[in-house]
């Protein structure tokens, strides 16, 4: 039984998902045998269906299924303001928001020392060759605020500086809909350093 | 982005997954595009090969890839005493702690009037075949402590004491490692009324 080998390389697979220990990737996997059939068949097939037809963008390293995203061949959208995240998933949890018209551009990661990733890891020169042929007006960039994202942050603030575009951030402060009470104190500090009028 | 159907349907397949959300399964789809392409393709082997490979033991109902699983041809174990499950994943946690050496029979669920499920919608006529064929000097019944369980017990322990077998259900009482401070009541209860000698 637990030396069926089909099922441990089942349950191989789904421990190497994040967030997958091997308790949760065994339910997970006892789950599929009691899947009706056409079910489980569908879930191997989306599995190669992704890899196969889904890349990085050429021109912003987000997901697309042709050589550019459907956000860079978007021409109602404003190709002169760049918003720069760390990976795709930030930009798409972005997209969902409605809030951002321009472009993205996805840097692979955040500068980390302690991870020893470099600005040269990331795709920052591919970033300025980009922002210098589109003749970007703005930049926004939109990290996680973690060490990573302000080292990352004022990184690229200090390099683009020198070109004649706009560079901001991310307001940091306050979660909607959370209390004062509950609130980290370091994100109290971010909430008065930002304050604005009503 | 969000509109490419391949990574849709992925989302899709793993919202299916018991326990799994839509944000998770957004998540875990993420995970996979950006997991090797070998991992992903052995991913997607992993759950065919599970499907076309494993059964219900045509005997216990355990999962097998023969006709009857390694459990019930180990001549090594005892073909005399049953423990009866609701389903084979209880066998399995049951199978790791070493402590049955006997035979099992998956009922495929238990009793329960909330879900009308009666006795006929599960392997009952088969388990008590399967006894007398076997000449089964134990049987345990080893079901969840809930309604459904207590029920499907007192049915089958009704049920067979016309027949000359031993019948027992698990112990109920205090789990290893907890304190009676946070025990519920109805676990202490059940300790004090299956109390024993040191």
């Amino acid at each position: 039984m637990s030396e069926i080998k089909a099922l441990n390389n089942l349950v191989d697979s789904f421990s190497k998902l994040p967030g997958v220990g091997i308790r949760t990737a065994e339910r997970l996997a006892y789950a599929i045998l009691d899947m009706k059939d056409e079910d489980a068949f569908a879930f191997s097939n989306a599995i190669v269906e992704v890899k196969n037809t889904i890349h990085p963008c050429s021109s912003c390293g987000l997901y697309a299924t042709e050589e550019k995203c459907d956000i860079c061949n978007d021409s109602s959208r404003d190709h002169k303001t760049f918003c720069v995240v760390a990976n795709a998933k930030d930009a798409l949890a972005i997209e969902k928001t409605k809030t951002f018209h321009g472009l993205y551009h996805v840097l692979g990661g955040l500068i980390s020392m302690n991870r020893g990733i470099g600005p040269d890891d990331l795709q920052i020169s591919r970033l300025l060759k980009r922002l210098k042929n589109e003749e970007a007006k703005e930049v926004i960039l939109a990290f996680n605020p973690t060490i990573e994202g302000e080292t990352t942050t004022l990184y690229l603030a200090k390099i683009l500086e020198k070109e004649n575009i706009q560079v901001t951030r991310l307001a940091y402060g306050l979660s909607m809909g959370t209390s004062l009470e509950y609130a980290d104190g370091m994100t109290l500090e971010k909430a008065f350093e930002g304050r604005r009028k009503p």
